[in-house]
Formats: structure tokens, sequence, C-alpha cells
């Protein structure tokens, strides 16, 4: 059992190209001995935002606090605390926060992404 | 792509034996075609409780608001608005919400359990 506080937990910066303003906190992992899906948290500094990307695994969301957008394959659709959000495999997709206010949100991937 | 406010999600009450004061929404789910893991929302009344119970696959928790008690295998520890907690395959648990408050946590499941 583990029990943390997620905030606590050690902020990594996010250098992946394309990334802006974005560190990432690893809340329950392979090393906590997840078998078969990983709770990531994300904050997303204002005007900030996460690569725009695809690959072969899902992303599912929860939205804790801001507000932003999350920009699509087809569309830009606003976001905010308390959406839920699930994003298949290959679908393209880019999580931007709001100018003037921070987007911290939970981002749940398979053990066998990325 | 799905996008929706979780609260708005309708919720089922849980009349598991040994659940009190709990109902379930199914944030994230088969019908949205979450292939490995599924994302739920629990709200614990005041003073109620999930079944003391015990299963061959993990939870993936954090808890969004209010405050409680997980009762563990071997210990009760508290637990609040913020927290994660990870709780390993075949690990009895309990989540007991506070007397005073309602306790509101997302619960994560691999799609072979439920």
């Amino acid at each position: 059992m583990k029990i943390a506080k997620a905030d606590n937990i050690e902020a990594k910066v996010v250098d992946t190209e394309g990334a802006e303003g974005v560190v990432i906190r690893l809340l329950i992992h392979e090393a906590d001995g997840a078998p078969n899906f990983y709770m990531r948290q994300f904050n997303v500094a204002p005007g900030g935002h996460t690569p725009r990307h695809t690959h072969d695994w899902e992303h599912e969301v929860y939205v804790l606090a801001g507000s932003g957008t999350l920009a699509g394959a087809e569309a830009d659709e606003p976001i905010a605390a308390g959406d839920c959000i699930f994003v298949p495999p290959r679908e393209p997709h880019q999580f931007r926060a709001a100018a003037n206010e921070e987007l911290k949100m939970l981002c749940l991937i398979p053990s066998t992404g990325g």
C-alpha cells in the first residue's frame, strides 16, 4: 500500500521537443509495483503546452485544477477542472494551459505505453 | 475523444454488501472504448464506507475532495484530498469517509478487474 501527497512527489521537467512549461510527477508507477497502468500528474504553466503528438496507447485524464484547451485531431476543445478526458490510441492531441492559470491534471497510461 | 464533466455523469448507488452511502460514476469505461483500464469516481457520504474486501486486481486512487480513512491489511491510515494511493492486488482494504464530510475520489482498475 502506498499513500502519498501527490504534490510532494518529485517533479521533473518534461524536456521533450514541443513541450513548454510542463513538469511531470510519477504518482503510481513501475517502481511502486503497479502492474497494468501508471498514474502521472502534469502541471502545465500558464501559456504552456504539452507536445502535439500521437502514439499507440490511450490517455485517461482528469483535470484537477485550472483550464485550457485540448487540441485534438479535428478541433480545439475547452477543458477545465472536473473534466474527465479519454484520448484513444493514435489520436493526435496537445494539452494547452490558459494564459492566466496553471493546468494541473492526472494523465494515466497503460504500462505498455510511453 | 471524450471530454465530459465528471460530476454530470450518471451516479449509481453501490449496493454491494458492506457498502454504505457510496455512489459510483463510470468516467472512462468499456463503453468509451477504453482498452486497458477504467476510471471511476466514488462519492462516499459522511460516515459512509466501501465494502472491506480483497481481490486479484489493484486500485490506483486519487482523493479529489474530503478526508477519511483507508483501512488496510495492518493499519488504518488517514487519507485526504490530494493523496494518491496504490492498493496492490490481494491486499484487504476499505475506504471510509470522515463523519462530517464527503469523500470524493477517483479509483482506477484494470479492465481485467471489477
